[in-house]
């Protein structure tokens, strides 16, 4: 369906057409095309609300979910006490949570008064659990059985409930909230409907608190190839279960938040479309600033050489390519290292196994980067001097860069400083100034000024 | 279990108590720990192959999945054809398809001689689809009926088949492979055993082509929240699914590969420390020697005015800050659209949106940061019209930075190029050239040389 016929067919009243089209397509894609009939000029908020209302009740409140916090916001101030009590009865706990977490104090004060007590208890609890945490993206609704109940009781069980699919895979068996054994749909599926469920859980269950931190918690998902991963106390008792949609969305998060850092960007939570440009603006000014003035350190270096400089000025035009080999030859080094580290695949105990790969790599790069050079200034301005002392800086820049470049990142690692700060804006700017150092140190030495 | 007196068990012929053990382990966990045994001195080939046979044949095989694959060529080689035989039995087929794309010729007609017509004609057909398209991802076995069928047969069917959970949580319905509808499993189980599939099934399917990129793939599956996606032919038959697990790995590979690209480094299939040095050094120095020699065009440029630096030496001390800025801007303004564009967040429709949306940015940032500038140059050389120079340099290196920085990845993309190319190293070159050139052109249109 366009967009244009959408708003028609709402102005024009034609609400059972409209709904009839709308319900045969998938609630994510509901909401994003409501959001898209936004756009259009005449398509008002009281639109909105009407368009909402126009949707059954359950698909309303799922569509509800995936839409833009600025719209979830327009449409519960316009919503009854009723409508609102019927939305969340309809959410599930986490996306409440989450939803809450958008709004402003008088919007989340009225989320909570419809709310009943035990809901609101467990919205509460989720509110705690620290920014980032396994409990902070878990979902409080999961099944869960007596050990001694049966296939047959375990189904009826489920019937009764009528979760929604990702909740419901993998289901748990605990005694006094403690957990006991893991048992997924199928292998109930295969077994005999009379079967005790404590004769074919599984009791070796590999969980998460909900203090660590929800990139374990994703990783720990991906690599078991789990529907959900349960989410415990500290006394092992289960609170909640991370499941695999959630955990994706983990993954892409953390990673675009790492993507960022490494590109001197303050992580933003909504899309680059939807973030105002003030908001674009702080976050990158603040690193752009720090960088800028760390930068004229490297200016002052090249400042101390001025004499060298008015002499023999053609050694300022090798200096944008020796300050951009070692940027780039750093930033391969910090990147391979601090994605290395965040998929569990490098570790501290790596530490001189990894600086004694770099500087193996380090070197047959730097090699045939000088050697290169060697040959290019040579022939283009026909003196061996000015090509060996370029040559020998870039080597040691490399080297230099490469080293920086595996090592910051592991000790930030160990002094629990984010690895992803210690990424190629920082790092160039510190190997600018050391290779600016070397360079003109190397010069000195070698050139008759 | 501590490997070393896993090895003792092994070496002592502990057989029964080394597999006791091994079996309580999870097989990812098993993989691991029998690869780190791998790392001590007295383990040796026939070692791993002894472990290998104690342990339960379908364990065995789940394990072999999860090794790396040095390691399963180590056993293929040691294996009998029965042994090899039983190995591919336990497989799925996009298993077997993996292990197959690591080994050397001889190894893999040795694999397809061993298994049935059947699976050798499905292996040969994932191995036709191109790399990274889903169809190379995807698995061929999964469970569908007819659309007559009830659910109390559907459920036969699926304890008959016995697939492994991933695959069974969503089931198919079709008519002579053409897909008709979808139908989890737990709207089956809610539902009454004598309801026919087709009253219960989801007819609107959302589904992937075999040709699709398996980023998209995963990037449907992901938006919709499901846990496997169906994908068809040009004909709408259903080939194949994609299933949630297989779907996080693909997100987390091709993230690693734009990260990689973004940091000038060639993409390694294999894990940082299992990448040995000469591969390490190959993926990066052709994009270092590329980005060097296009640095000399920078050279050039500042060799043009070696003059004005004879005559003021002082100008080539903020050559460093000028180009780390503009580096820094313009890779902070690609990140975020090359991640957009990556997450479906920004689209080549969006063009003009987001040039202004950067040009603004860049505005906002650059005031500020020649405004701190000025004054700092100011209060350290009492020299305003130097402080200008620099301060002017700084706001159109910012836009230029930003505006190229959002153009390059978009017109990437356009061109169906890899917008991941036109990241920080590639950028921060051009920025380099361009802002030398406008630096020096500013300081002799202002300065009196």
């Amino acid at each position: 369906m366009e967009k244009e016929l959408a708003v028609e067919l709402l102005h024009s009243k034609k609400f059972v057409q409209l709904r009839t089209e709308l319900a045969e397509m998938n609630p994510a894609d509901i909401a994003a095309f409501v959001e898209e009939m936004a756009e259009l000029e005449d398509f008002g908020d009281r639109d909105l609300t009407l368009l909402y209302r126009i949707l059954p009740k359950e698909l309303a409140a799922e569509v509800f979910t995936y839409m833009d916090s600025e719209f979830q916001m327009v449409l519960i101030n316009a919503f009854s006490d009723k409508e609102l009590r019927d939305v969340i009865d309809e959410l599930y706990i986490d996306d409440t949570v989450d939803i809450i977490e958008e709004m402003p104090a008088n919007v989340v004060s009225r989320i909570l008064k419809n709310t009943d007590s035990d809901t609101r208890k467990e919205i509460n609890q989720l509110l705690n659990y620290p920014k980032d945490s396994a409990g902070s993206v878990m979902t409080t609704e999961f099944v869960y059985f007596q050990k001694d109940c049966t296939v047959r009781e375990a189904f009826e069980r489920i019937r009764c409930i009528g979760l929604v699919k990702e909740t419901v895979y993998t289901c748990y068996v605990t005694e006094n909230r403690k957990l006991l054994g893991v048992i997924t749909l199928l292998d109930m599926l295969v077994a005999d409907y009379d079967t005790r469920i404590e004769d074919i859980m599984e009791t070796n269950v590999i969980s998460v608190n909900t203090h660590d931190d929800q990139e374990t918690a994703a990783q720990m998902l991906s690599r078991y190839d789990f529907a959900a991963i349960p989410v415990v106390d500290s006394e092992n008792r289960i609170v909640g279960i991370l499941t695999f949609d959630d955990a994706m969305d983990v993954i892409v998060e953390e990673n675009a938040e790492d993507v960022a850092m490494m590109s001197a960007v303050l992580p933003s939570e909504k899309t680059y479309l939807k973030t105002s440009v003030w908001t674009h603006a702080r976050n990158r000014v603040v690193w752009l600033l720090i960088l800028m003035l760390s930068a004229t350190l490297t200016g002052a270096i090249t400042n101390h050489f001025e004499a060298q400089i008015a002499a023999i000025p053609l050694l300022v035009s090798f200096m944008p390519m020796i300050m951009g080999t070692g940027g780039n030859s750093g930033s391969q080094a910090s990147t391979m290292i601090i994605q290395g580290m965040a998929m569990d695949e490098v570790h501290l105990r790596d530490f001189f196994k990894v600086v004694f790969k770099e500087f193996r790599i380090a070197l047959l790069c730097s090699t045939i980067l000088a050697a290169v050079n060697f040959v290019r200034i040579y022939i283009t301005y026909k003196d061996l001097t000015i090509a060996a002392v370029v040559s020998i800086t870039l080597i040691g820049t490399v080297i230099l860069a490469k080293l920086l470049g595996c090592m910051l990142p592991m000790l930030a690692k160990k002094l629990k400083i984010d690895p992803a700060l210690m990424s190629a804006p920082l790092l160039s700017t510190l190997v600018d100034s050391c290779s600016m150092l070397l360079y003109f140190t190397i010069a000195l030495n070698l050139l008759d000024f």
